[in-house]
């Protein structure tokens, strides 16, 4: 139960509301912000704007996926008015409070730096990046059914990284017959690879293995998917980039090739936004019942401290 | 090589356009009728008007996989005008002429029978349907991903019928993770899907099977997903009829109780129409070569009358 726990949530899509609902069943006291035009309003949740929001009672903030803009803007699918988080608010929160984001870009590095507030990524946690792959993947299927005129099976697919995304992937597209190569940098990924009767590609062969690919998947944060590697590809690929942004390929010069190339690092709100909130769901949960632990024991402390003081 | 056969291609979709490259490539002598519209005119085809073709010089006729309507119209993609099946046309070709099209409707078993010239339904075949089962079941992942807000892995799905589309429909979903329940009227349908390490599941208990289905999928061509069936299914499930219309689902029933039940019988056309249209083209070139052997013979036949005529 997390009974005690004052949280904020702040903005975010679909997903949020399958936080939202785990978050009451459990007793939290939950302030929403910026979810004015939610059609179903929660009982057991108080909707406030921003400036009336008492930020020294928040033990917690729960920020959309996305996190915010580079300019701190939260981005909500429901709200009226845009949302900024503001440094001077955040500041007042008590010093043990969390702010849980998907990600951590830079304007919440800054955030954590200026305020003392901890910024916690919650998608980049290893368990919950595993589990979020499930509808990453599933988004990358549909995107390779819409934009290609052949079937999944029988497609040569070419899947870049052999990391979280990577392997499940691999996994999916190869389970609906696809004939899956994967490139990796790394001898381990490669036998594991081999292992799953996929077909291994050593990062320096990559433009050979794009040569007939029917469908390319990147997971890599970096540049992999270069002008020169592209030039290789028939101009018939399809490319996803699921890396986050700003992906891991020369857009610029897919685009002057006729390559078709889509940077689509959001699926799993869209194409499973219940999976995906009750995976997020899940990890909050865990996260806030450590930091109500943390603030019991504080507040014992406290008391305890104040008890000698009045000694 | 099909040199020296006169085919005439009416109406049909994005698949015909691979066929017409194939019978192209087979030198086939092509008539295409209804692709005013066609954006990359084929050469070595030429374009012709209903009433401008001379069908007495016709060998075969390809229509689209969904035939004709129930008034003999021609369904195409790239036709200006409305396109006619008329049974006087198509009463002037050879006797030994032959249109395939993908189904045999009423329409056509009429013509078949006024005209003795024979349909042949191509994708009724069972080796044209099980190839054609991937792109319909890829259409069906894609239905179930844009049309829930959950991932099909970990998806309860129920699927009616284990025939050519059913056994394909339970790989592909249990493949991508899915609980997969089959439902099957005939015991060694119920042992298969037992040996698959799927749940196999009587007709006469398909009521329970269903009461937490999040999909639903029937590929059987009879009315098994009746109002007392839909009745025990939760107002969430997600039907996909994949059986040939009027498909196999009670859909007034489904619209009262708020269950969203799509009837989706031409997907490959829609999901994958160049692998669609390779597995259509296939089949053809094998018919049509059978054809023009027969061809062939009936000329030797006659010309050899002629020739004792002669004596």
């Amino acid at each position: 139960m997390l009974t005690g726990l004052n949280v904020a949530v702040i903005g975010g899509d679909a997903r949020q509301l399958e936080i939202i609902h785990r978050l009451i069943e459990l007793d939290a006291k939950l302030t929403l912000i910026g979810f004015e035009l939610l059609e179903n309003p929660f009982l057991n949740a108080a909707k406030e704007k921003m400036d009336d929001v008492r930020f020294r009672e928040i033990d917690a903030i729960i920020l959309p996926a996305g996190g915010t803009n580079g300019k701190g803007e939260v981005e909500s699918l429901f709200a009226k008015e845009p949302i900024f988080l503001a440094e001077e608010l955040i500041g007042q929160t008590p010093e043990y409070c969390v702010l849980f984001s998907g990600i951590k870009n830079e304007y919440l590095k800054e955030l954590e730096k200026k305020t003392g507030r901890k910024v916690e990524p919650v998608l980049e946690r290893d368990d919950v990046a595993i589990c979020n792959s499930v509808p990453t993947v599933e988004g990358a299927l549909l995107l390779a059914m819409q934009n290609t005129d052949i079937t999944i099976h029988g497609s040569k697919t070419v899947i870049v990284g052999f990391g979280r995304v990577g392997m499940t992937a691999a996994r999916a597209f190869s389970a609906l017959g696809a004939k899956v190569k994967v490139v990796s940098g790394k001898k381990e990924d490669l036998a594991r690879i081999a292992e799953m009767s996929l077909e291994p590609v050593p990062l320096a062969e990559i433009g050979e293995a794009v040569q007939d690919a029917d469908i390319c998947i990147n997971t890599v944060p970096a540049l992999v998917l270069t002008a020169g590697v592209l030039s290789k590809m028939p101009s018939r690929t399809f490319i996803i980039d699921l890396a986050s942004k700003p992906g891991g390929t020369d857009f610029r010069y897919a685009e002057k090739r006729g390559i078709k190339a889509f940077l689509a690092p959001s699926l799993p709100g869209i194409v499973a936004p219940k999976t995906a909130g009750k995976i997020l769901a899940g990890a909050l949960v865990e996260l806030l019942t450590d930091l109500l632990i943390r603030k019991e024991k504080l507040n014992l402390w406290n008391c305890e401290e104040n008890g000698s003081d009045s000694d």
